[in-house]
């Protein structure tokens, strides 16, 4: 067959298994997202919508592949965790790597005017992602926790940032030169006692992420905030309560695989 | 700061750069096209807004990145050569892997209600991807000669094998039966033969599938079928005829790489 | 400087660090070492002077490299263990490869003479090498446990065959017929009542291999026919007993790695 | 079997193919050579015996590694050059490292007395090694040319430095301020007016580092300074002159490969 002489350039596709038995963490980050927030006009510091729709896409993600057993969002990135004993694609790096990020990009663009019904999408947005290995527990919390403490810096900067500018008047370079050198507690006196803003308060999502945890009977936990009719008709529970990282973890302890199967599934990452 | 002690998790993020000054060859592929297809009712044996919408989506990818200088496409994959001197993204593999597969995704998405006017998109659908690397031009050439021959070979026998369907009354078993043990010769002559099909005069698109190569002052070649206005609105010049892989190659050949600014950009892959 | 034209080439060089924070194994294997006992005529099945010669390769090994924490040799083959904090050489893969290969490479032809004073190495042997990373402490007792398995029952077959040989007067071909299909039992019983032979009885190092672990104050437990001057003369401590590998993981369990120094070192891997 | 509960170990040993069709360069430096010349006495600024040890451990290489078809050495390192379309080992990259630096470093050892008969080796030393792998001829002549300006330039140096401290009587602290700032026309010139040493009637491996060419016929060009009668008993044909690598070059062009056997397997790379 004339396709046959051809065919060595099959060699040159190496095989690229990742390491057995070690947790995957899946990563993805929008790309140039400063400019595409700007060309949509997304409300700062935080547009409720866009997260929405970052989360509706974790979710079509962690519906195609059930060896996602935790994702957390924040901003233009979310984070999903494969358990360590997943098999999928057979461990093959740049199959998974380029399939979820696909599947991810792929929801987002579908679901945009779900959410932005009144704003047509101005172009395809695209975003990058990356898989990293951690071989124990303490690692993957720690990812986490890593994830959810830079959710609360850049959170807790922006809000007082555009305060500043939207209800302070200050110029965005004036408000940068406020800010300089200020800790948290500076920043949370800013907000309290020149806009009557309580932190504490502001909506858990901003403050702490997005997080989305498997559950038994292949239920998400997902946070309050999110009222979605779909959910509901997916027979997806929603949850009582958002649930910050730290209780996750501590509820669902990433123990050791069983056999067991009445445990949640987070417990058999 | 509370970030810090988390930060060591970073560690576990290794570098992957590609061997420089190799050529990249980055395929994307429909992943589980055959139910997408179905669902969407794609024309057998070639559905041409599904091949023109493929070929939007390398369009923009070929457009966002300029470090690709040929793309070639057929049925629900496409291949895309990045010339050897690149160095996008620090060749970085997971950073070109994943943005190259994301953008290609989501122009797919993002253009298809201008292809499929009548027929919403039912789900997201997601490509895989992976790059290949070349150190030589023979085996570029080799490389789109193998997916070129692929291209025959599949066109030849899916074109035979709906005209059975289609025209013969035959069912998908009795037309695998039909073609089985069958050359190319005799996929001919039953074309020919019974439906009056004279295969060499079948739209080359579906034959020889899609060729995109960047040329001087950053103009495409396209496939004279390429009727998009939106094209020529761009200042894309839309070439005089198809051009076969073999032409491509034939006139623009794969020379070392000069500092002359007059050559075709092909000319200094 | 004239060399700096063609310092780019460098840039060739690619970063290979390993995982952080997983077991290292280190395995080599003598190259073409049927071809060389036959050239120095090893005594069969086992030549205790060629094991105790890999026995202290094994250990200079040990010596040049503290993260090493136990190491399991037999025959022509020895596997060494670092521990999972280990920052040796940055971790990169090819850097740790080649100085450990290389190391116990010039460690056994070095000390060739003092083990085989008759004998004069006709040439100079080789070896190859291989990293293999284990995430968990399991992975890393099975897989000693698989090698020591392997040491049990190449040795049971070996030593049933060259006692057929040797004292049966069988050709190598007949002893392989004699052999096939039988199970252990069945090689005990042969080597019982045909050359009454208890086999549990045979020398420990043959059946189990040799077991070297790191102890605190850089005592190193050797097996007990280890009556080597040398070692006492460097300070080392000459255990009472050999320790198969069932006993050692029992004594010193895996443990996560504390700041405790009053733990032995195996306990800190 | 005992032994298959634990084989699943086996599923860490990850794949490691290098690239099809490009060439390797594998690089093999002294461990610590600083204390090993040390503790040896070895003659500044150049020990003959060490270099010619250095050749005979290179020659070793290639005669066990035909795919070997150039080396270049200089003071403690080696650097082998393997034909592209070589498939030694299937290319697998731990395999080739581990065993070609096992290689080199067994035959250092090993003939270490036929150089020193008067000088026992101290302790066994150790080499680390690499590889590089280069898709074109172009990189392949600059990163031997690379290596034979390095040797230019630290021969230079060291042999101004050591005269000054060895005929100059300069303390090394002395002798290095001396040369702070040169030009190699300041070394050259303190050389000649200061010592009467006219550089460039050096010996030329001093100057220009071993070139080993393996030519048609499996015979070796070795540098004329190599009077080794143990070459000529193995049929090796020695040289007439000594091969700057430019010459090399030049006499064998890194010629695509071809059927032909007439040709000089350099001219097959």
């Amino acid at each position: 067959m004339a396709n046959t002489k051809y065919a060595y350039v099959r060699n040159f596709e190496l095989p690229d298994p990742l390491l057995p038995n070690t947790f995957l963490v899946f990563r993805v980050d929008g790309h140039s997202f400063h400019r595409f927030s700007d060309a949509h006009n997304f409300t700062k510091p935080n547009d409720i919508r866009a997260l929405q729709l970052m989360d509706h896409a974790a979710r079509d993600t962690m519906e195609a592949h059930p060896d996602i057993v935790l994702a957390f969002g924040e901003s233009d990135e979310y984070s999903f965790l494969l358990k360590k004993s997943t098999t999928i694609y057979s461990r093959r790096q740049s199959k998974i790597l380029s399939t979820l990020t696909s599947q991810f990009t792929s929801s987002y663009v579908y679901h945009w005017s779900g959410y932005f019904p009144d704003k047509p999408l101005q172009y395809p947005p695209s975003f990058d992602g990356r898989i990293v290995l951690y071989p124990t527990e303490k690692e993957v919390k720690d990812y986490f926790a890593w994830r959810q403490a830079d959710t609360h810096i850049n959170n807790l900067y922006n809000t007082t940032f555009w305060a500043l500018v939207q209800e302070g008047n200050q110029t965005t370079t004036e408000a940068h030169a406020t800010l300089r050198g200020t800790f948290s507690k500076d920043k949370n006196e800013i907000l309290f006692s020149r806009f009557n803003i309580n932190y504490s308060t502001i909506d858990a999502r901003f403050r702490k992420g997005s997080v989305l945890v498997r559950e038994a009977l292949d239920e998400y936990v997902v946070p309050q905030y999110q009222e979605s009719q779909e959910l509901e008709e997916r027979g997806l529970k929603r949850s009582q309560a958002s649930h910050p990282l730290s209780e996750v973890f501590t509820l669902h302890p990433l123990a050791e695989e069983t056999e067991s199967t009445n445990e949640t599934i987070l417990g058999r990452l």
